[in-house]
């Protein structure tokens, strides 16, 4: 029991959703009903820090037992989330202005951002506001990214569900493909997610346990495309195994550092959008080899395939969520729960404290050592550090053939200010 | 017991293999097994009606039960399919007479043949042998196709579980949108396969079960696209919903009746190839509305992805299986089990035998009274019709996080001829 007086605390989620970001929201919860004499309500922010901007508040405590527990079973971002970057406390001094005086008018003392390197960036941005506007507030990050790019995790919560969608995507098309190319279709892509990093197009290859077995070649990011060796590689593969299944990164990138997908927009965070990598590898195999061809682009898919989710994505998801309650009321500021692993084979791992300035606007890349020699495979090194984030599997409930979703009641918090947010 | 004398079976797969087609091929090896009296062996061939030229066959006898029992819920067509279409008896005659040659040096009396209208009709065409070359064969038809196109059946074994796998998506994918479609994506667009009839596109409306909920309209190739009408729609619905969730069947048409999507090659049946219908969408209502857009082409995940099966599905899958042995054993030539439906809710069905010259070559489209008024969802018979389709699972087995496939044997059965089949 603590003498600290007790205060609000404020959840939002951030960034692309995933399978499991809404089960971490339901540890959140939880873990901060567990604790009502140190946090008096939890409110969500309705679509990630611009909830906070637009004093757009959800008050959690109107949402049953049931339904948060229902949480653990609802893909997207159950609260809203938002692609919406804050520059530096001195450029951007307005929005901060505003954002101490949200969390002042409902006496928010912690404050937790569930997303990926750019909001670990803004939660580390906040947790300086005591220092910097003169408001006390505890700020922690909760990973969350199916992308795996973070660090100071050996892991992120979503990756794992995604790794396992893919995987299971390719084993099954795979098999699909083999069982028709003697007449009909001999090479199969699919697009998989990730702008700069491959470690979701590397877990496809978790499908294979053979070089007979799909799929045959991956195109990561950190390898820089080289068409004639790709297609050398396609040739010999339709040739020796009678088909050839390719796993592509979206943010594939040719000798010149071009991506192969550019579409020539952004988004809100800068960054280029990206799609239509598969449709281009198929149309190079197809025209330069003459095989036929068929490509899927999983998209939105991939993050939001709950149905498939891996048991330990889900339990790592809940530790987050429960571990950043934690070191909030232990006063833990500018911190994020990492993933540590204690050992593959049986896989084991912890929940541990992280700098939020360790994690914020970086990005960790497949290592070189996860890659096979030639760059177009997995290594035994990779295949050991994957494997155990797709095992286990975590059903949902189905009604009607269909999976059932959370509820939820999203009780808007009273407004207190009569300012209002422009922009 | 019946005087006949024992003989052998041939069962082969025909066309894109489906999540339970395999389910099928159990069903026709138990019940060849549980016949021992009348069927001796039962053979598959590889790779459809070309194993039978090559005379390329399989001893499914050496399988093991549990090999037999595991096909159940192993997806893609695991004796090998072809698309292969021969032509009438007095134009083929070379490859007919290499069929009978084949059969009677296999003393095979029954044939089946798991396929679409294509493979309905070589069936039916087989089931003419004794009268055009003398030769004694029971031709049975078994359905099989996601496109749920086949008349003289209610549905096809193979439509429900890829119904299940494409509504189980957009309804994934579309809660995933709606949390961040205030700041990014407004609209989706998922492409589903169907080249002349929109079934599978149809059934994604089961995802939703208000307007509200995605999918918000579906676009099929019953209905030519009408651009303006459409884009109206769109920017309607992100008005009033926030967001749009489109599915689109991958054979949708212009007004003048092209393929939206047209890529210019054929397959070996002379069918246009399609792909690619989803990102010309997402670019007109990029371009046209400026909304941001992303989009997804499922391809081969819908109809591989047994993981996601239908308990209905496979049910039916099964009873065709069982049934066509049962119709072969009663000397029921050129028929296909068919099912029929007694009662939607609760939904009823049963199996009954049809002549194949009613299914040879033809293509059932969705009826118009499915769709609603505008053609751009479905109506309430259409949702009865659809709904059971669906229901229930039939749960996969699982290893170190990926679903458990059969690992057949796949015999061959000793050639007899000294003659090859040259082209």
């Amino acid at each position: 029991m603590s003498a600290a007086r007790t205060r609000n605390a404020l959840y939002a989620q951030s960034g692309g959703p995933t399978a499991v970001i809404n089960a971490t929201a339901s540890a959140v919860i939880e873990a901060a009903r567990a604790a009502p004499r140190r946090i008096g309500r939890l409110y969500a922010a309705r679509g990630g820090i611009l909830g906070v901007l637009h004093e757009d508040l959800i008050d959690t405590s109107r949402e049953s037992p049931a339904a948060v527990r229902a949480l653990r079973h609802t893909p997207g971002a159950a609260f809203g989330t938002c692609r919406y970057k804050l520059k530096g406390l001195d450029e951007d001094h307005a929005r901060y202005a505003r954002i101490v005086e949200v969390l002042r008018a409902h006496d928010i003392g912690w404050f937790f951002y569930n997303g990926g390197n750019d909001s670990a960036d803004t939660a580390l941005k906040l947790s300086q506001l005591s220092a910097g506007l003169g408001y006390p507030l505890v700020a922690i990050g909760i990973p969350k990214t199916i992308d795996n790019d973070l660090v100071g995790t050996d892991c992120c919560p979503g990756f794992g569900s995604a790794a396992k969608f893919v995987a299971t995507a390719i084993r099954e098309a795979g098999i699909d493909l083999a069982s028709m190319s003697g007449t009909s279709t001999q090479v199969f892509v699919l697009e998989v997610m990730g702008r700069h990093a491959g470690w979701l197009t590397a877990a496809c290859a978790l499908a294979g346990r053979t070089p007979r077995e799909a799929p045959h070649l991956l195109l990561v990011p950190e390898i820089r495309f080289d068409l004639t060796r790709f297609l050398a590689r396609v040739r010999d593969t339709v040739k020796r195994r009678g088909c050839c299944v390719v796993a592509v990164s979206e943010g594939l990138r040719d000798s010149e550092g071009r991506f192969l997908a550019e579409a020539g927009t952004v988004d809100a965070f800068g960054h280029a959008q990206l799609g239509g990598v598969a449709p281009r590898i198929a149309a190079l195999v197809q025209s330069k080899l003459g095989f036929k061809t068929h490509w899927a682009v999983a998209d939105y898919l991939q993050r939001a395939g709950r149905h498939i989710a891996s048991r330990t994505d889900l339990a790592q998801a809940l530790a987050v969520g429960r571990a950043a309650v934690k070191l909030a009321l232990a006063g833990r500021n500018a911190v994020m729960p990492g993933i540590v692993r204690r050992s593959d084979r049986p896989y084991r791992w912890t929940v541990r404290a992280v700098p939020l300035a360790q994690v914020a606007n970086r990005e960790r890349k497949l290592p070189r050592a996860y890659l096979s020699a030639d760059g177009l495979h997995v290594s035994a090194a990779g295949r050991r550090y994957l494997a155990p984030l797709i095992a286990g599997e975590a059903p949902v409930l189905w009604r009607e053939g269909l999976p059932v979703h959370a509820r939820l009641r999203l009780a808007r918090v009273p407004r207190r200010l009569r300012t209002r947010f422009a922009s």
